[in-house]
């Protein structure tokens, strides 16, 4: 059973215990239910896409691991064609929905840092944790499983280390280590498609020392586990998304949650890294390195999206292509930058001994600062195309357009390149993509810009600019750095 | 009565008939409906402003007609200091709401740009429009009425004209001229602040020709008219301003509507352009320095309200001012610009004979274009600052955060260098500015960027810019355009 | 002798004693020097201005002191149309000659700043500094004079201060204070004009704390004191400024030079500083709030002349204006935002109770900011438009175009839309403008924009914007900077 | 001999004809002549880098075409690896002489592109070009000849096609067709590197139809061959280079050049495209895909020379690396992502069947635009590291500096973080790198950015686009363009 249907997917959700709640009330199926459907929706139509013969190469493949045919996002990213492959898929995903599929991203990509970051514990420190990461990325391959990674933790004050936190669960940490597994503690905050997901793998959102080893912590755990509570977050507009009519699109959305770990027991098989501070770093290194090769490849699909948008918006409005192209093509640039850029950071990579592909860190690190601006100019343009209709609430909404009172009024009064409800709808989508639920997290999602300047600047070798300058002006003495 | 008190102008609104809906509803009293309260509320604050002696100087003023008190929205815009005065009490508006009140904007510079228009037009063709104008401005100003200002017509296809659509109701127009009056039919859509204003000053959106004078055409109605429906729109998370709890501050926002006018009787006194086509394109001109001299303190306004909201995130996130303070300088800096480049516009402005003070076209409109942009980049900056938490839906609902079964966990992990509630209702407020119901119109509202483009492209003397650089290269010919 | 022409200006300063220096020779007559001649040349046309009926309205005036008719700059900016009239007049001194004016530019901002610096003086601490200054104005007024102003001083080690350096030198300072006098000693650098003036203006860079009162001098010497030497540097492409043929342009240039005061004696009726370091950075936020209120004006000035440049070279390579309409319109956005926010500067400033008007800080260093981004953005489109011709060093040069050997084929395949001549004269325009000779020094000229963001910083109200935001948000208790 | 030494490369420049000008004069020698030798030395140096082990991996390889060791440059461009190899090349030699090297580029890439043009050609047509390339190639790579490359005609009037000039010489064209080869005339201009070339690839700079097709004609001659006469360009403060001391580096320099091409005569076997106007257009397409692949390495190589020039000279004025990290860490970013993107580029791109490997058009186009722009920004930030000293003209001479009058109270005013001298050097290389002769153009160099725009809107599938959008809106019609 290495492929799944949507609806085998959507089934085997079903099965797991009820334990995500919004609104203060639990979910009991979260497959229909308006909060997470629709997330689940996009996951499903990925899951179906491997039996579609022109989206499956994009969407499965023949495992590196197993030679199986397998979901994309349940096998090892061995070699750049894997990370192209990526890339692609997340593209096309965004294309189907417009917006971000948590549950086929970050957890995968962290099994993927686990394996290269396993191997290297094992191979330093004589542990076994790489052979249990072999065997769990078998297990998702094999059940086809959707994954959820979390990272991000509450954190609390950001100036001080988790240990001197006053609440020491805001950071997720080994409570207990027993004979046959450990007990973990605390939250974790702003987690991308735990509703949709079989599975959560947790590891350290930042790079630990001796002091904070307790949340030196890598695992996966069952989405249901006993002890864990997820709570969904409020997105922009999102009761909109839950409501009957077009005021929001209805192909996908994302979902983000917190997880209360209340003593949560994870047996050894699943454990894979349990205090191993030193490693911590790291493993945030090969993740972001992946995941930033990727997530130009995220906002250039919604970038298409919204190119899409405002393009038909404004032949709706009665306006022709040519004359938006030079915003059109700007929007374009944007999007290609950021994809390729990603593609740049693959091509630069390096093959891992343990033999996962891991892009090029440097190039990784300045893609995330292009994601933290260039989409939100993409934005800018799409509502610029837009007109005011989609520029920010200058629409009445669904209800009020298909009132028997006036509706038919409003809708003839919309009437122009195209009918008035054609038109309303498009607008309802600008705005959804740019101010509205389908906006992701592109500044800080996969971390933020700041800490991607950190790595820039420690990986730029300026020492060896400054001599190349200081020899191609003639300079006969040494320039140091002032002293104090 | 030229000042009310903020609860006589919330008594004089449950006087008016109702006559706005939403969500398909009549609402009856728009001073307590959610949908419609919180931007009386701000209305309200401007009202009692006027018996405040700190804030006095910037909300009343003796009026230049009468000599006496007055709200500063009802008076003439005389001076380079009303000007002045007109920028500073909008910058003031923002920083006590974080958005827009539509109900003491549009209107007031409509009718200072009538006063322009009118007076040109009675010289020059003998009417009798100006002294209307200057009965119905003693009229708002005695009555100290809240304006909401009607220029943007629904217009169908933008690639016609008003005469040329398929539905000529798409653009409001003159179906009937009596003795006493006309009567008027059509459509105006995203007009801000028609729910808290006693009455609604209409004119053109554009420039018309005389195939379409019936759509030049500028009047008063009370807001309450018969034969005027209104209804309102939605706006980004709109529902969650309706709400309880804090999920979105409770201080004011914006609304805006579409008006349907079917066949609503204006008397003569109360019409003050009817058919002069020629002068739609002059009153646009004199509207639009105006107004676009004083957006600038708008935007600025708010962009004072993100810097207090990011820097305040930040402290409670645990973070210091110095580690953001280049970004919170750029954040003023993008304000400062729109603010201190409509005060050049006014600086630059000249009387007009009719005795209003008409800021310079020119700079308005560049003005315009920046407020098209700099106000994303603040956004942007803001929550690059707030982290991830503010960014786009991160954090649960205030239902979920207020919960008893684990409201208390998660306040807790959200404690940090402020207590949980405070942090999370800072987050909540930067993503109202920025992605939320707080987000003003900045690049449609008052006009599209390029409409301002095409102005600058109007007035800017490029053949003696050429001519300049002909001399300076030593050029001995002329460089004529190509033919074609 | 208010009023002088410009033979009368070349002729005084034929009188003047050769102090002037560059390529280690010293300069005779700097009316007819390659070197310095052009910048002589376009001050002359300032000077001529005065007899032109179309010109004089923006280079003379009735002086506030005198009444009399006066070159504009010597008169004091006793309001905000003299404020205006500063900055009309050196955006039509850019049209003349392409590039910046130093001789009639900083040494009379400094006098008006001073004007105002010493009355404070004199108030407080009963010194009689202020008439001293009042007798010099009416001086420079009544012999027409150009006046040189000397803020910047060579420094040394940055990180130092005056007293700390190696070099004491390195800093102009009083050596010895006299009974009738002072002598001064050390060096001034980057001065713009000296050698097209007739008297110079030095007054500290910086604000200086009382180990540094040495340095805390302010006074006026004649350009040919005795003990002063002037070395004039070297600009981009200056070789070039000073051959014959076309390949820059002949009607006007900067100067800048290194001055070594080598022991000069300052008369007292000269010295209008001495000691008083408190009051230096009030002199710096004087003088920098009216001369950034101004130099937007500056920068617009050649901005329009870059308009010219491109769109005449566009033409000339056979193309209309149409095909960059959008580029040029952006580039009169950035001209006019400078303008207009220094106008917006004068607007919101004060009355001095000196007498002078001084332009708002804050908007004065928000404009300097603008000034170190905007013109590149503004050049570079001047190169995009005008073709790889004029981009940089992709044409043959004056001598190969008129070869006796090749020339002619040179020049007719340069023939375009206009002839190759004048298509290689505009050509050179632009790469004079972008990347040569005529490129003013708008990242540090007047200050760094460093600098500038930190008047931002100290002038915004950062704790009331966090007030207000807080309130808005409906947080409770405070929440302040978090403790180190 | 497919390896030769500097000192090799050297003297059989000097065997060649002598047929270069500049200042309308014979220049005799290009090795040591003051206006050519800079690029010899920096072409020399790439020779060099063959037998130095540190760099021979970047500079020399096996051929693909023959298993021998060849200068990268001499090689074909067969893989991934072979394009990263070109782009690591590029980015070094940069890193060696700040700027641009002409000799080892284009003309490279223009025989890559002819390799998989002519076997197009050969394929549909039965020609057989493609032998001569391959023979071509195997000689240029045994004799190690450095190569020209020009695409650029003189043009003239560019609203008209070459048949339609005044003067028919404004485009290299085919004169005549004999029965041994053909005879070419006509100026191509702006071509790089031609003084430190053996042999020139000529090529169409644009794509033709048939009505020009006498200009469809592809060919390598000597650049000494009868009949060409070639006449330098001169580039900004050109002079400054030509001059003893170090007002600017005396390491590298770029050349351009203008040919005159007075009926030459080439023999069949160097003819690689004669007539055959169809193949124009994907001739461009595949050059500019491998050239627009590689730029982004040229510019990060200059962004890493203006990093460290800036970054010293902030030393050099006592200043720490600390007080600009921000700015240096932009730079950094701007260059990486011109590098990156191009790997991108690389990445994405498709074997052809000739073997050449040819990078993703989009891609490679995307990077034009922002080669076009971020680099600029890039030099904006060295200026406003190195402060007014490096910004234009703020320095005296070198000959100033070093006068025995007043030189050594120049230096020591300059004295600082380090000593005068090392200052001024600096601060001159700054100058150099931003606004003097080492700039190189990025802008229009390689095809205009807005030609680069136009590939873009070609490539992008804007209908896929808004057919997604539409989808996702639930939109149930179609959106056409409106009908004109």
């Amino acid at each position: 059973m290495a492929l799944r249907t949507g609806a085998q997917y959507r089934r085997s959700l079903q099965r797991l215990r009820p334990n995500v709640y919004k609104w203060d009330q639990l979910i009991e199926d979260v497959t229909v239910h308006p909060s997470t459907r629709l997330h689940v929706d996009s996951v499903a139509h990925s899951y179906d896409a491997a039996f579609d013969p022109a989206r499956a190469p994009v969407f499965a493949l023949a495992s590196p691991l197993t030679g199986q045919p397998a979901h994309r996002w349940n096998t090892l990213l061995a070699s750049p064609e894997h990370a192209i492959g990526n890339a692609r898929m997340k593209r096309e995903q965004f294309h189907h929905s417009g917006t971000c599929q948590g549950a086929t991203c970050a957890g995968w990509t962290g099994l993927n840092a686990l394996w290269a970051t396993t191997w290297e514990i094992d191979q330093e420190l004589g542990t076994s944790y790489h052979p249990r990461i072999r065997d769990y990325f078998r297990y998702i391959e094999e059940n086809a499983c959707a994954l959820s990674g979390a990272l991000t933790d509450a954190k609390g004050d950001r100036s001080k280390r988790p240990s001197q936190q006053r609440n020491e669960d805001a950071t997720l940490h080994v409570k207990e280590v027993r004979l046959d597994g450990i007990v973990v503690r605390g939250v974790k905050a702003q987690i991308c498609g735990v509703a949709a997901a079989h599975e959560i793998v947790c590891f350290p959102g930042t790079a630990y020392s001796a002091s904070d080893r307790a949340c030196a912590v890598a695992f996966a755990v069952p989405r249901d586990v006993q002890g864990l509570r997820i709570v969904e977050t409020r997105r922009p507009s999102d009761t909109r998304d839950e409501e009957d009519g077009w005021d929001s699109p209805k192909v996908g959305t994302i979902t983000q949650a917190w997880l209360l770990f209340d003593d949560v027991f994870v047996p050894n098989d699943r454990v894979f890294l349990c205090g191993e501070h030193a490693y911590t770093g790291r493993l945030i290194t090969h993740f972001s390195a992946m995941y930033r090769a990727a997530i130009g490849a995220c906002v250039a699909g919604q970038g298409d999206v919204m190119i899409g948008a405002a393009l038909s918006l404004a032949r709706a409005n009665g306006l022709s292509q040519k004359a938006f192209q030079d915003k059109l093509s700007q929007m374009a640039v944007n999007n290609e930058v950021t994809f390729g850029l990603g593609m740049g950071a693959v091509l630069l990579g390096k093959q891992h001994p343990s033999g996962v592909w891991i892009a090029d860190s440097l190039l990784a690190h300045v893609n995330k600062v292009q994601v933290a601006q260039l989409p939100y100019q993409t934005k800018l343009i799409a509502q610029d195309i837009g007109g005011g209709i989609a520029e920010t609430g200058c629409l009445p909404s669904y209800r009020d357009l298909t009132s028997e009172r006036y509706g038919d009024e409003l809708v003839s009064a919309l009437d122009a390149g195209a009918d008035g409800e054609t038109r309303a709808r498009l607008a309802r989508l600008v705005e959804w993509l740019t101010i509205g639920g389908g906006v992701p997290g592109c500044m800080h999602g996969g971390g933020s810009p700041d800490g991607a300047r950190l790595v820039v600047r420690a990986l730029e070798p300026w020492e060896d600019f400054a001599r190349d300058a200081q020899r191609i002006a003639g300079v006969r003495t040494t320039v140091p750095e002032p002293a104090r």
